[in-house]
């Protein structure tokens, strides 16, 4: 199959750059001195999860217990699940995960939560992998850093069917602030929290042997750190416009990484000379981001959302007009919420599909 | 199972709102002489197309080839694509649907596929069913009103392969114009370029037995044009809150149609006393409104967008914060999107899983 036989749209996966990604990670990793535990939520796939653990990841982090599930009956282990799991019927699931996949690792930041996790793992006869998940001023989840955190770490080593293995700390809005120095300034601020809980729980003899932490924009920065020992980036096997923008250390854009995902579509009309119409648009391209996708190479042109099924080319050099039916390529804004629209994405090698690899815990948010 | 039971985050429909808002627009369409074929790119789901049909509908609209596939295997006839089919891999799949369902209609908006359709209609021997595509000032696809739209229309008749019924108008612009009586000026002025394109085609003879058009938004509105056969509407059978706050023809409110469909979130952690953490994020609601999900019967709390799994709600009163574990409703901004995140909707009779219906035709927009 080549890439005009492919129905549109579609998602494409540039296999050189992306394996060019996954080697720039590895040797960076293994200069650090640090491993990699990258975040599966970027790419719901076990095919490219079974990559990143033959370049040298420990295993793949999972948003949700869902996505767990996929990737471990899809033979993948070394699964840490990133968010907390709070209904009775999900800690059931989490039990049968375990039973499969032993060295599953899982977050808390509540003490009810902890007690019934322990409860199901006793009454199942197995033992969780617990981190404690520290708030890093991100507002989201996490137990505050310092005396909360360590109170919550006491707990989980007090559960004999939990095994307290570290700590957890995200900095997510430190991942695209723009330029190095700011976004380094950001992050090693954010992280000391995490850093200065870490020595708490070493003073507590408690074990910490797992800090896990970092982000496609923090992966050359958060190494800094002694205290932590695996990143959890993600985004940099396929790369985004967001992370584009953010600048890498030696100069404007992260060119330490590829962008290996594009979407695929197709003018289906050609209505006025200014006009061109693709079919891809909001079910076709992430729109959590303020800016939209841009086509690869293909100049003339810019794009703008036009419902759920179109966006609308606006023809910059009319020398240029798109003919009805021709491909256009597009960076989509945000890869994880657009890998999440497409069951499956082409393996290109050139014009050619290399592979096709299903997409199979796409949708598994639950 | 029960509404606790079902894992989050989860699309819910309220089954009696649902079937409602079916009876509602089938008096409609009776009252006022018209037909529908709602469009099924709201909800991808082949029970609720059945269901439409047999409430009255002739068929079901379809945004791309692929959806009218999912939804012909399902037995679903009267399709419509309302999307140019362009790309030559498209129309020979085009052709075997034809082949299965002979009574499905396209648009066309270009000479040029005119004649490519009905090349490959002619060699496989079908005929296909074809109506004009006529923009209405929605600057999306369509042949410009009047003598372009005539002369494409003739080029249609001209091919023997082709079967010219009538005309499509789609004034997606008009569907949320805020306020019942600007809506009806916005819309009844752009609809005129239909109906005066409807007028050439008659007097030179060409048929136009069909002639579609018309949003939720102006499901009451544009059944006022004589020369209008049927309606596309599709949101009203689920509706969202985008569009809840257009305003209805009698007060505030389109308060004719229910609300039925909601995203079914869990508490994961609770960190601060001002803040509780969810567990839907962008992967879980429409993100292409600038508003976010409400919550449904739920005050003291505010929802906004924390990255792909994350929701993070503002408690704004104090004595009902939420606890570890509760279970919150929102309703999504936009149905049609967040409807395309999930693989089933779980189909609710108050607290009780009624039925669980297969989002079938998710993903497919190519």
């Amino acid at each position: 199959m080549t890439r005009d036989e492919i129905p549109t749209p579609a998602l494409l996966l540039d296999l050189d750059r992306f394996q060019r990604n996954l080697e720039r990670m590895t040797a960076h990793v293994r200069r650090t001195g640090k491993a990699i535990r990258p975040h599966a939520k970027t790419h719901k796939c076990p095919e490219i999860a079974r990559r990143q653990i033959q370049a040298g990841a420990l295993g793949v982090a999972c948003a949700k217990l869902g996505e767990a599930e996929v990737m471990a009956a899809a033979g993948i282990r070394g699964l840490l699940i990133t968010t907390e799991i709070v209904p009775p019927s999900s800690i059931a699931r989490l039990v049968r995960l375990v039973a499969e996949a032993p060295d599953t690792m899982i977050v808390v930041d509540h003490a009810e939560n902890v007690t019934a996790v322990g409860a199901a793992a006793s009454a199942a006869g197995v033992v969780v992998n617990v981190l404690v998940d520290v708030d890093m001023g991100n507002r989201r989840t996490g137990a505050q850093p310092g005396e909360p955190a360590l109170a919550l770490a006491r707990a989980v080593a007090r559960q004999r069917s939990l095994r307290l293995r570290g700590l957890q700390g995200y900095a997510g809005h430190c991942a695209h602030v723009v330029g190095w120095k700011a976004r380094r300034e950001a992050s090693l601020a954010t992280m000391a929290g995490l850093m200065e809980t870490r020595q708490r729980l070493e003073r507590d003899g408690l074990p910490v042997e797992v800090v896990a932490g970092g982000s496609t924009g923090t992966y050359d920065i958060d190494v800094e750190l002694a205290g932590l020992t695996e990143l959890q980036s993600g985004s940099y096997c396929v790369m985004d416009l967001e992370y584009r923008k953010i600048g890498g250390r030696d100069g404007d854009a992260l060119t330490n990484f590829e962008m290996a995902l594009t979407v695929l579509t197709t003018v289906v009309s050609v209505p006025t000379a200014d006009r061109a119409v693709v079919d891809g648009g909001l079910k076709a391209f992430s729109t959590d981001k303020p800016f939209p996708p841009e086509s690869v190479e293909r100049p003339g042109l810019t794009y703008g959302f036009a419902g759920d099924e179109h966006g609308r080319l606006t023809i910059t050099d009319p020398s240029r007009a798109p003919r009805l039916g021709e491909r256009i390529e597009f960076f989509p804004p945000h890869c994880d919420p657009t890998i999440n629209l497409y069951d499956r994405m082409y393996v290109m090698r050139g014009d050619r599909v290399d592979a096709v690899w299903t997409i199979a815990a796409r949708g598994r948010s639950d």
